[in-house]
């Protein structure tokens, strides 16, 4: 099996070296666009690993998820889909001006940009209380308490985040958002900056498939929740890459842009990967 | 399971009564709103039917599922997704506007109507040819060389499409559909008019389960094509509401709006359902 | 005065050549792109003259004027601002998709296609009526019985014409045009080809300066008339431009692809150009 | 002259009860709906007043031409018109969202609110060195050294601000804003707040009217500056309603949400209106 792995992950090394590192957070060019690293959670819980799979990386939009399920557990499925939609969409993660034609009232789904801000909103909570509540369930989720988040990138996310605070405000403006503004958005930063390694992710993704078992969960089941979050990343995680990655590829999973992707297998399994240097890679690595 | 059937169909007609007919084609509204009907195909070829299981009805756009494998097979993947998209969207069937945005070129996928005239306009041939090999495919996959179109759907599709016009037109004027545009038109006012019944859509979907076997391809395999066609109704074949019906429902389907539903079973499996009583019924019922 | 005229006229005369003929009806490109012509009509009703201004060149966008004028006297000013804005746009002459938003239901103002189209839409009668009214207003306007259209300009137009075919078929679509579409397009094509000369249209701009003279109105006085019409060429008559050169400029002028440009002057006069190499010159002229 | 005066604004008196306050920021509120003030400067420097005249009110939007003239005074013509267009636009004031598109990267005009937003970004200067300037120049043109700025008004708008908040960090992600962004929001709510009479506008009016003299220009003529403000007014003063307003009145004009009217006569003459019952009345009051 471990065999099996290495001989994918070799057939698939030279395909970083055609991809790029992220730019758009000045942090995020310090990584090594070379490095490629897998953590592989089998079904009876063993670790199969490869590469640079111990590397440390920020969850970016992979905190998405954890949020979104945090909400959901909070206020209950029918209270978030009244604020955000359940729709797969053709425009790229961060666009947010179609909030403004008159007929649109929420963002498309939880896993854009805009869809994840509203949804941090709508976790309770002042100041770090959101935030805090998102780094434990990372940790329990990941099945690893030393969990915490990247302070550089934390600020260097909040400095260069004009695009996320437009959509904030508007989103403020239209009177769709929870709470205080600059609390939310300061919790987004955050968590987007939350370090994890693999092993983390393998951890996260079969916490999924086990239908996230220990949840305090309000008006839903640990199976709706499981499948609702797995249909989420089916169809909405790959943001407008989703229809051609889930024909592709066809496994519910969710990329960040430090390079990061989780992605859920059957009956407990899950996945994690690392490979900073994007695109190409990100689609063809499973495939 | 001829029992089992029975059981969900009765409990879901008095959806049927919230429903309403498509009014925007008036031809369809003389369907009989309470009609229900259905065709179960098994993995070992038996049917099992219930209801007004042999009402005929038509394609609509379910056609947009033969004219894509027409396509495709005649030129080839790369040459189709060249010229149309493989996105789901969040906008609804007969968006099309953005299409001219400065950079965007193509329809977001061969399933909104956008994308289905530019896939028929790809189908080789002048005049009534392109139409013949639809209706040919469609009696293949249907298993049923009787099939025809109705004359006065079509003619009733033809006066009142000022909208399809108008999106083939802003296409030609763009230079990205291929061929004469009324030829193309004619073409797809005539393929959603083609008249089946249920065990016809079950057979079409159990065709597609089965591989697309016998069927002449260019540069893809029968196996590859099959997972290309459920991969596409599984992502955008219920339009904006693919990614909820995914979620919810789970089945690669494709809706018309004369109220059949085309849904591809493992193994060989098909169902066809007819219900022109539209809305709530279409996503519950396999629910 | 004439030397003045011709000083100016070959002050500015280099800037043809920085200008290129309209190549979206390849029969405009037939056209000689150093052309250079001017009729002055001035108060007391003498023309002065200079270059090519007897060169005859189709209307194109400047039959606008006279078909608004047309369906204005017939339906009556309100009548026609119920279907068509009265807003300047920053949108070019081609923009519709605007009209796809659920909050908009007519095209910004009657000098962009999309509104003229609806404009020649609201002129009474079928067939060729249409267009044999608005001939007979051009005629009396530029005060020239031999004024008729150009068949090869025309055909063109209509062969090539997908987008305008599609912006009608759009507001067809939405039930806000008037009579038969195909009539309307025709027609469209048709008083586009219209052939004048500079001194047409120095005559039709001194009609309009002069208040209409003799035309029959409905629910409009010839003041009002006048006043509307001149506050529409300076506010949107030439397109997304208008402001820059209302402020740049500040006389009341409609510009045509072919190269024509009529603006009206005060206490009758009027001027009448034509400059088939585009772009830099339409503005700078009259500065 | 007086007794015009009074007649006009006597027979449109019942106007002011169909119109509305504004009631996006609450301190607007507190306005009398029922107040109607005029003052008109006559070209020998006289002034007629009539009614709440003296009522002092907040410039809102009538502030953004201060900001302007001072931008292009500073930056020269060019480099302002670099940043923002000159283009009437048919969408509404606090529009932004176009902004967006691929090919568009500077907001329509300097009327709207993004474009005003980025013309008072081009002021130079950090902290309040902008608003100081722009306090200076309004007290300069109105001839008033006691005018000053509304607190509660001013934190009103602050607090409420979040749409034009998000204009400003959309263009600050897409860095065609200059300098810091909180220091430019924090003086263009400021500047909103600038409270003035009916007197200050017709001496503002004035002001422009006799080519802003004794202002230090940067590569441009007084006359140019007057003619670029006059034209701006008159095709973008009144946002998506310029071009009716013009047809209608033709008066080069810029209104306020607060009720003010400024309105530049010819020869030195200037119009200052209140009428906080917005709508109706402000098209009207000048026909």
């Amino acid at each position: 099996m471990k065999e099996l792995l290495i001989n994918i992950v070799e057939k698939n090394r030279k395909l970083t070296l055609e991809g790029k590192l992220a730019d758009y957070i000045p942090a995020l060019l310090k990584a090594n666009k070379n490095h490629l690293g897998v953590t592989l959670k089998t079904e009876d819980g063993k670790f199969i690993t490869y590469g640079e799979y111990s590397q440390g990386f920020t969850l970016q939009s992979i905190s998405k998820v954890i949020s979104f399920i945090l909400a959901v557990s909070e206020n209950g499925m029918d209270e978030v889909f009244k604020r955000v939609g359940l729709d797969s969409t053709d425009e790229p993660f961060n666009a947010f001006t179609k909030l403004d034609l008159p007929n649109v009232n929420k963002p498309a789904n939880p896993m854009i940009n805009s869809g994840a801000i509203l949804t941090t909103s709508l976790i309770k909570g002042d100041g770090d209380e959101k935030f805090t509540k998102i780094l434990g369930l990372t940790r329990l989720m990941a099945n690893n308490e030393s969990i915490t988040f990247n302070e550089e990138v934390y600020l260097s996310e909040k400095l260069t985040g004009s695009r996320n605070r437009s959509m904030a405000y508007l989103m403020e403006s239209k009177k769709i958002l929870s709470g205080n503004v600059e609390d939310t958005l300061d919790t987004y930063f955050k968590q987007c900056a939350i370090e994890v390694n693999t092993r983390d992710l393998a951890n996260i993704a079969g916490f999924i498939s086990n239908g996230l078992p220990g949840l305090e969960l309000k008006g839903i089941s640990n199976k709706e929740m499981m499948l609702l979050v797995k249909g989420l990343l089916l169809t909405c995680g790959m943001y407008n890459y989703s229809a051609k990655y889930t024909i592709e590829v066809g496994i519910p999973s969710k990329s960040g842009v430090s390079g990061g992707i989780m992605a859920v297998l059957p009956r407990g399994g899950g996945i994690g990967i690392y490979s900073p240097g994007l695109m190409k890679m990100a689609i063809l690595w499973l495939a």
